[in-house]
């Protein structure tokens, strides 16, 4: 078998990718295990928005017409007759310059059209006075000015956040339906690997890739199937890629990708008769980053130079998971940001550097993580986005634009930053 | 009892907060549960990285000086002795114009200084010849150039994210020590609330603050503990309280901290003794939010009404829950963005506008996302960020400058975005 290796420029060769992506199907989940899930249907309102119209403050509901002609130099007094607390309603029907006491989120009596907040009163033995007239409306939540029922609030496609778990309590949905996650195996292939347990020999590294996608896959909020190291052996390999395809959705393997002569899975996948979408991408590092299909399966065959299966999992699998779950805005952001260090060396190719994000007023900064190579494992430890350098550019200094895909933000900032 | 409520800026009141944290100490984790913990010791290298001199490219293993005089026109021959695959070394001595057949990973073995990639060679019966001198250490990563043993690559109080789990892996950490995460224990209160799977009645609406609160907890990382709703009665929700403070770190309450006859919870704080840190904001909305300290633990009061409930949980519950685990970067990035919309409305206190962030050639743009009273639960169902505007500013345009928080890049973009 011979390799045929065009390298195709890394936009290509993601959206060849996203075209294969087969859609998982649909399933319903318990609002409360949604957060992190795609919507595979609208979230419609199911009732108004305000259900009822209500305070919102805490004060006295009164008929606005009973405030005519109040002010600083003649006060109009207010009689209490009637609590109304959140929760409880009244069909008491206010005579002349009568009030309800009421509190947010109560609903406005019938016989009431507006609500005067505690701090606009002074007390009195029965009741209260006023200094000025009060519109009809005021403080008053109106039944249904936020929506109204059958209003789509949230698009299918759309990640459930917090904010949408919110809304799905809201309007009583205690099931709702969302894309499928895809399963997730990953393997990682060598023979120079061992466990983290174990002792360091001559020759030998410790598998850190398996763990490191294991962890993107869980920033993405799936869990992932971890799958025991392999040697470099052709028929335990083809064997144990042959299980997993009945067992998973999409296979990710690091290793075994390159021209050496153990780099087994261009011939495996060849054998399987899984078409290769791509097995060269003009970019650095991780050029021979492989993905292929297999009916509705896909192979994603990363480096395993830990930095190059960073970014290749980053650039390739995570918008391509998300869009097996349909989502809407798969990719991750890439905004403008300042190189905070030089980086002399020309970039023939598209280059994509492991990068330490941080926030400066306003400003977003990005500083190559340690050392750059592609078999740099201490460069990612402490990366949360990745430089993204045009190939054909020259060298960058400190201070440059440059662009940077975000990757998370959680490490965040460690100032509170508001003026 | 009576409350003296004197509105402090928001700045005051998170530096305030953010003072009285106490750290809960640390615990042992698996490497494979060290995702989203903070580091409690500095990650420092157990080995040099590479722990070998070996090969960054597949080809073959030459001395160097065997090269010399090799041209286009004067080609110098190798005779391949040996194979050396990844995982393998050899104590064979080179002789004259010999050379290892080798692959990326490999051992260099004593003998040789240089490799040559195979796309350098010209392929004979016996070996390969080259068209050019090499010098010693090209294509080598030579022991110890990314780190030396005892180097610290991530510093203690370093959220964990992948890039940092596959460290751990490579320096054979199977256990690290992380600091404690918050428990955190989480009540709505308010007579009006009912469960999400309740039909609806006159006067009352769903409880959406509950799951919302666990779905932001989620985001950090941080499984919350599920209190059920309360009505408001002081002797329940005392007792409650009581109770709670024997099983969590932190109680986040919603609802019940307004100036309301039932607005229970300052009288309760009050009476178990718990110093108030603040409970009135310079802030729209969530002026009300209430902060308490009883011994080392923390008392959130935010707001019943769920966008301020909302933004309170990210102003404050987010950065304190960072700091109890010394995380050093607890805040949430604020960055420059283009507003989307008018907001026409001035601001004399902060305001904090729930938004949907999206990202277009670089830049950030915020839009409010949808209907922006405090109450509106609908206008937090898509918002992946908060709008910041400073008080004392008049209205804003569509095109503005204007800072946000980022609270996650879940959602992303919908176009990879790479030139």
């Amino acid at each position: 078998m011979t390799l045929n290796r065009t390298p195709v420029h890394v936009n290509d060769a993601v959206a060849e990718l996203m075209k294969r992506v087969k859609p998982l199907g649909t399933e319903t989940v318990s609002y409360n295990d949604s957060y992190g899930r795609v919507l595979a249907q609208d979230l419609t309102a199911t009732s108004d928005v305000p259900l009822f119209t209500k305070s919102a403050m805490d004060g006295f509901a009164i008929n606005s017409a009973h405030s005519t002609g109040a002010s600083g130099d003649s006060r109009v007094a207010f009689k209490v007759v009637e609590e109304v607390p959140a929760g409880s309603s009244s069909d008491y029907v206010l005579k002349d310059n009568e009030a309800f006491r009421i509190m947010t989120g109560a609903e406005i009596p019938e016989s009431a059209d507006t609500v005067v907040m505690f701090e606009q009163t002074k007390e009195t033995d029965e009741g209260f006075t006023i200094r000025r007239e009060f519109k009809a409306g005021e403080n008053i939540a109106q039944k249904g000015e936020e929506c109204k029922v059958g209003d789509v609030i949230v698009e299918k496609g759309t990640m459930i956040n917090p904010g949408t778990v919110a809304t799905l309590a809201t309007f009583g949905y205690s099931e709702v339906e969302v894309f499928r996650q895809p399963v997730v195996g990953v393997l990682s292939t060598g023979t120079e690997l061992l466990e983290v347990e174990d002792e360091l020999e001559r020759g030998k590294i410790r598998n850190s890739n398996t763990p490191m996608v294991l962890g993107q896959l869980k920033r993405m909020g799936i869990e992932g199937k971890h799958y025991k190291l392999e040697t470099d052996d052709f028929d335990t390999l083809h064997t144990r890629i042959k299980s997993m395809l009945g067992e998973v959705d999409v296979i990710i393997t690091t290793g075994g990708v390159s021209v050496g002569d153990y780099d087994l899975l261009p011939k495996i996948y060849d054998e399987l008769g899984a078409e290769v979408l791509f097995n060269k991408v003009a970019m650095r590092p991780g050029s021979v980053t492989t993905v292929s299909a297999l009916g509705d399966k896909l192979l994603f065959g990363l480096s395993g130079n830990p930095s190059a299966c960073y970014s290749g999992f980053e650039l390739f699998a995570r918008p391509a998971l998300n869009l097996m779950q349909e989502a809407a805005l798969p990719f991750a952001p890439i905004v403008d940001a300042i190189l905070d260090e030089d980086h002399p060396k020309p970039n023939p190719f598209s280059r994509f550097i492991r990068a330490e994000l941080f926030f400066k007023e306003g400003k977003i900064y990005a500083r190559p993580s340690g050392f750059n190579k592609s078999n740099a494992v201490t460069s990612i430890a402490r990366s949360n986005g990745v430089i993204v350098l045009p190939g054909g550019t020259r060298g960058f200094v400190k201070g440059d634009a440059v662009k940077v895909m975000m990757t998370d933000v959680t490490t965040g900032a460690d100032n509170f930053g508001v003026e």
